[in-house]
């Protein structure tokens, strides 16, 4: 026999992107009462009849109108006073995207008053414990920039040493020597280098990149912990 | 207003240890009805007033008798149809231990026939979804084990380098070179030779070897992806 209290889960989505210099992360504002006009993570209850995966997809996009993002589970917040209203527990996922000041993002649920790209280090208040979630997520890419290249899906294909060292200033919140920074870059063959420069920059341009994924793979793909193959 | 459905979550552990040259994972046999006799990891639901973590820990505890172990969780279950009784998400945990076929394992519930450790590949048919949870957390260590020392969470302090390459191979799944292997393994001063050798043994004695983590962190702890510093 199942026990008898009533639980209730939701998920919740932490989306990452990179634009005008500043990691941000996809933030709405609700208008669901008790909590219009609370700031939070997108996320929502699961339905009845759906998977959860399925849930997190769905939610995302009728609270922000993406779609086609691939969402990772990263974690599961289930503390007893999490949510206000009760024992809910909450499957957390992330993604990181690429994105650009010149996309809207299309809300299309009434719980929703409005969606936006906030910069990480202009997180206003959050609803339950978002912030927490938040955080969770933010130490998990941490971990994974120093084995995955993740700072890749965050940039357009094409992109200047800086903009490159940027995302990873951002992500792990500290400045970089700039010329360690490039020569450890540069020196695996990683990244190509472009004929294209910058264009209409005052400043000398710069040149542009382009992550070789196979490369990288070749000499980074290992199954022993410390083999230097 | 909470939603109206009932809905139930469980946790799930997956823990392995190594012994007599195997990789094992902990199974236990239910004696609760209408399961009586079937294999499966140690699991149960949540109360209504304890997180999930005490959950994982008191569960574990009940069903095993062990304890103190530092469990990590890997992914949520949430497929609809995953539970014969109803909708049960279950929040699973993995962790990786020191064993020895000189432990018992304690069940102190009457939910639990007995207790074992199960070498991975004689693992019988088991409820639910167990299977596809212990795949998943195969996965996980497989992808894990490139880039953290984790099994030496599973070697007794000393061990030979033959144990270590039956770790490696026994969480990969597959025969390594044993030249190669060595070759690797004693390359970076990650592993310190000790003056001891195996005793009572009727080959020649191999040599034990200790992990030096502190060197493991000086050399492989790296923030950036691809970093040979």
């Amino acid at each position: 026999m199942l026990p008898k209290f009533e639980s209730i889960f939701s998920i919740d989505c932490v989306i990452f992107g990179f634009d005008e210099g500043a990691l941000k992360v996809l933030l709405i504002q609700r208008n669901d009462p008790p909590f219009e006009n609370w700031w939070a993570l997108p996320g929502y209850f699961v339905e009845k009849n759906e998977g959860i995966q399925e849930a997190a997809e769905r939610i995302l996009f009728n609270f922000t109108g993406l779609t086609d993002i691939f969402l990772e589970q990263f974690y599961t917040f289930g503390d007893v006073d999490r949510h206000p209203q009760g024992r809910v527990i909450t499957v957390a996922y992330y993604a990181m995207i690429r994105i650009s000041s010149k996309d809207n993002l299309h809300p299309n649920t009434p719980f929703v008053k409005k969606a936006f790209w906030c910069p990480v280090n202009e997180i206003p208040a959050l609803a339950f414990d978002h912030s927490l979630i938040f955080e969770k997520s933010l130490q998990r890419i941490r971990r994974k920039i120093s084995y995955d290249p993740i700072a890749f899906e965050l940039l357009p294909e094409k992109f200047t040493l800086t903009q490159l060292q940027n995302v990873y200033e951002a992500i792990l919140n500290k400045k970089l020597d700039k010329r360690n920074f490039r020569k450890k870059m540069l020196s695996n063959g990683i990244l190509k280098e472009l004929d294209e420069k910058q264009h209409g920059v005052a400043f000398r341009a710069a040149t542009f990149y382009k992550f070789d994924r196979r490369t990288y793979n070749k000499l980074f793909k290992k199954e022993l912990t410390f083999s230097k193959e």
